[in-house]
């Protein structure tokens, strides 16, 4: 079978590890492209226009939603943030699997354009677990990790939106398993549309 | 995660190769535990009651249909075949993922009685090389094939009602690849209800 690329949606909780997760992916196997998201948000020490973020102004980002050239943006605290369309497409189109680490909104609004693309939701082992990675950042107030354990009750809401979970125990084995799941992905019928109608083609000259 | 047992069909064209699939997986790897059908048909030479088939009178047969110990059955040129449920539910209760070789039909009646099996279908890499795996059986007639390539085409309809395709072009590669989607499924939030569940109700408790 001739391989496409897929589009990945990488969710979960914050504290969860998505970030480590999705960067170790993509350092460790070849098959995959990062997709880097724009923001008109000011670049924080050593973030990188072009590796963090593309950092826009707010006229540029507006005219790149004009000429639908994002395929999903959101305004949070008053700065834009969104997936240029681009480079996604040029990567899928070459067969890469291209990553996107995005919240839920964000992630629904991918699967109504490309509906083959694969929604996982990375999950900590416990709640236990998740406080203890939040508090031990030490650089979070008591107060913002009591709101990030309120949103993460709201995002656990939508689990059931994701084709599948990860468990991001131990960070070796999640990256691996997250690769097996990836790739059992693209053994889905929907993601082999051409090969199985080229054999019932065949089949039916057969009658 | 507590790992439950998933219920898995595998089906396919005849001359797929799903028999021989299916028992190296069983071989290869402890995690599975192969059902066996129970069948009113005559044995044929060198099959053995409980090894290919549990051999049944048909009044037995219809006992456990009355009973409700066949969670499904068919009739095929006038001989019973079903699937015995005490062995499936107590190898699932135990952890074992079950493996069930079976055709569309049972496949669907089963899928709506465990909403969490996992629906498996066997491709052979191109229809040339279907018929090349009929003929090479040397058993069958010119017609027989056509029969088979024939009722191919039809079951080829029903390939969208399946999760995962597998195509069976090398014996052992396949077998790899249907562990891999297999070990991938158990990480669908519908087979991991439970634990998110348990994170949700923390979560909860955390507000």
């Amino acid at each position: 079978m001739k391989r496409k690329g897929i589009l990945i949606v990488v969710s979960g909780f914050s504290g969860a590890g998505k970030g480590t997760l999705v960067k170790r992916l993509v350092e460790k196997y070849d098959s995959y492209a990062l997709s880097i998201s724009a923001t008109t948000r000011q670049p924080r020490a050593g973030e990188e226009d072009g590796r963090e973020y593309f950092f826009l102004q707010k006229e540029q980002f507006e005219r790149k939603i004009a000429e639908n050239g994002l395929i999903e943006y959101a305004c949070y605290c008053d700065n834009y943030y969104g997936t240029p369309r681009e480079y996604v497409e040029r990567q899928l189109a070459d067969g890469k699997d291209v990553i996107l680490e995005i919240e839920i909104q964000g992630a629904l609004k991918i699967k109504e354009q490309y509906k083959d693309a694969l929604l996982l939701f990375v999950m900590p082992p416990s709640t236990a677990e998740l406080r203890r990675r939040l508090v031990g950042r030490g650089t979070e107030t008591e107060e913002v990790i009591a709101k990030r354990m309120r949103r993460a009750a709201e995002e656990a809401e939508g689990i059931e939106k994701y084709e599948y979970i990860v468990v991001n125990d131990d960070l070796e084995t999640c990256v691996t398993q997250l690769h097996e799941i990836i790739i059992a992905a693209h053994n889905t019928p929907n993601r082999n549309q051409e090969f199985i109608e080229n054999i019932r083609t065949e089949l039916e000259g057969e009658k």
